[in-house]
């Protein structure tokens, strides 16, 4: 049996429910207890009696293999962006092992940088599976379902057939779960969607989405069906408890209230949408309607990196100036987007450290000097920390991170494959 | 004669003028060649040749001390913030042991996070210039000059006289340079603010000040004045090439055209303005204007850290979302703002790597997970990096970090001091 302790000067169990002083004990893949004294028998302890122990923070929208595109194409319109630099980028390079290697980045990336699980789209998704059980890393993966081709299947008609065969490859992986990702309302038919659903209902699985991104996609599914994305999805029957919709930068009130009533939960992207000026999504208004609003880097061809402690921060800032009040989407709030709320979104019983419950967890460094002195650690993570602060990872009771090096990365191999794959592409 | 080399896989020598696999040679204070071989006879290389070599980075506008009030009070209203947190905590803290230490962990900060110049303002700010010295970080101190008594002067009466004699200490060192300092246009007399910009102008020294910060000081100030702060300041002969205004978010385009006519530095902090939600600066209309614009942290009591690559991130991103134009503001201007606008502002020939220049470099690793593949440095530095991307700092010739580690700081016992005067705070 493995068992180890995490010491920490601040324990946030959750949001800012924070006790000084503290172990947290992890037996095999679970929390055991949390602790003031250390328990006779441990003798491997991670953290230090001046850190800041969390719960494992949750990315609840990215595209993981995307990662090798970071710094391709700045700057530039959202049609340019796309429809000359990223789309003929992925029709020429993505392929399996472009897929698994930008995987591999991406999840080295984001264990380094704190985050414990998250939720994925993109082709030839199995790839970023294999990544991710390699790495040690908690994920959700879709694979991308459209009625246009793909880089990873030519046949559209065959999408859901596609998609079955992918869940079945790994419906009873202990750490990679399997979900249902049609790209949006405007690149999907309604047929198609329903299908979907209907498959994440059969397998009781996530059903995602990209929605209500940008106000030109609300404008052409208003053309095309009279109702907003929202409405649409709704009409399909597509909103429910478990829906995970990314972006919803561009709603109504009525749209936020019927999120709501469907117990639909948010992936927001502040950053992306930032970036590409898509818009600002409604978060305080969502949050006060009671919708479970989560946090996502969104792909780093968009963001360009998937710190979740820099997003947050971003977050907990960008509202306050939207809404001309320091007061919207306080600390607490913020940190429970990033743990809890994201927990809760991949119907998963992590974000919290509690006994009992899975032993993800992220140990930031107490002292280094943007985190140093601590009048209260919850500020530290939401607003003066990023992901090089993170020191020590635990991810279903493995130690993935310690002490600011990763344990189950070859780094050498991979930043050679990574440039490989840069200069083959910037050659083509 | 102290003789180096800086190698990088990328040398950004300003702005996005980039070379592949160069060698930056530094003999004293000053860069003597930048090279594509490694001349003979230099023993000692930092960096490497995946690494990215960058002009140090120059922080226009804090409040080092305050770094100690850091996560003391968030998400409150302004006035709430300054009332009933700051200026207590201030009356009651602020010495100058708590200057000196505060400053101390700022600088720590700054030079591990790449900034290699910041332009500060407080009280006590001899102690400021003595933790600069000591760390060896390059600084521009100025003293506040307010129309009530403040933490280091008791009687505002005296505060030209008081302010002459900082400014004879400081006038002659090599890396700390006195600036002028009146706080705002609200809490200085119009014969202060004159006495004290033609102080400025007798030693030939920066004027700083904050300026139209919030829609209530303007508003405040067309009470007692009839006219904006901006016009109000014109009026009093206060705006020239030796001014540095910090913030200006509430501008309208014949103040920007007036702070453009005058040759006025902007002091952009859009973090601390976001996260005390006073506005967001014109940023875009500025720069089109002519106006030289840089970049600010402010202090830690509102931002909460002093990284100015992630300060650059929000930036960017943020006047994107704000104008709906992802083309406005590109990576380039963001680095110019961060690099050589901000020595233009200091009135200081640093902020470009070319020989002749002051041997300010900041090194990034360029094998950290955020940053692999490198399809574009610049964009790296602007979207991808932060602070703890930092590996090599040199400032004014001096190697003040080698390999992320501080050569000038005595952690053990700083962090102590910052952990005392913190409990000190909390008991009170």
């Amino acid at each position: 049996m493995s068992r180890f302790a995490i010491q920490g000067g601040h324990v946030i169990q959750s949001a800012c429910d924070v006790l000084r002083d503290h172990y947290v004990i992890v037996e095999n893949a679970t929390i055991s207890a949390v602790t003031r004294e250390l328990p006779a028998g441990i003798t491997e302890v991670l953290g230090g009696p001046h850190d800041i122990v969390i719960p494992g923070l949750i990315n609840t929208h990215t595209h993981a293999p995307m990662t090798l595109f970071r710094g391709m194409a700045d700057d530039l319109p959202l049609m340019t962006w796309l429809q000359d630099y990223i789309f003929p980028a992925e029709a020429k390079h993505v392929n399996r092992e472009f897929v698994y290697i930008g995987s591999l980045l991406a999840a080295w990336e984001m264990t380094r940088s704190g985050t414990t699980a998250f939720c994925d789209g993109y082709f030839y998704e199995d790839e970023v599976g294999r990544a991710a059980r390699e790495i040690g890393i908690r994920a959700w993966i879709g694979e991308g379902i459209l009625q246009f081709p793909t880089p990873s299947l030519s046949d559209p008609s065959r999408t859901i057939e596609h998609n079955r065969s992918f869940i079945e490859r790994w419906k009873a992986d202990p750490l990679v779960k399997p979900t249902v990702f049609p790209h949006a309302t405007y690149t999907c038919t309604a047929q198609i969607l329903k299908e979907a659903y209907a498959l994440a209902e059969e397998y009781d699985l996530l059903f995602q989405i990209h929605l209500s991104e940008t106000a030109s996609e609300v404008e052409q599914v208003r053309k095309s069906h009279n109702m907003s994305p929202v409405d649409y999805l709704d009409s399909l029957g597509c909103l429910s408890e478990r829906t995970l919709a990314a972006h919803c930068v561009v709603l109504d009130d009525a749209e936020i209230a019927l999120l709501a009533r469907r117990k639909v939960s948010v992936s927001h992207n502040a950053e992306s949408n930032m970036k590409l000026a898509s818009g600002i999504a409604p978060v305080p208004k969502m949050l006060k309607a009671g919708i479970n609003v989560t946090v996502g880097t969104d792909g780093c061809a968009s963001n360009n990196n998937l710190d979740i402690i820099s997003e947050i921060a971003t977050v907990a800032k960008l509202h306050k100036i939207t809404c001309m009040d320091p007061t919207v989407l306080d600390e607490c709030t913020a940190m429970a987007m990033v743990t809890e709320n994201g927990a809760k979104a991949l119907r998963f019983p992590g974000g919290r450290i509690e006994p009992g419950r899975p032993a993800d967890i992220t140990v930031l460094d107490g002292r280094a000097p943007n985190m140093v002195p601590v009048h209260n650690p919850v500020s530290h993570i939401i607003y003066a920390a990023n992901g090089g602060n993170v020191k020590d990872v635990v991810i279903d009771g493995r130690i993935v991170v310690k002490n600011f090096t990763s344990l189950t990365v070859d780094e050498d191999a991979l930043i050679r494959e990574c440039r490989a794959i840069q200069e083959h592409i910037s050659r083509s």
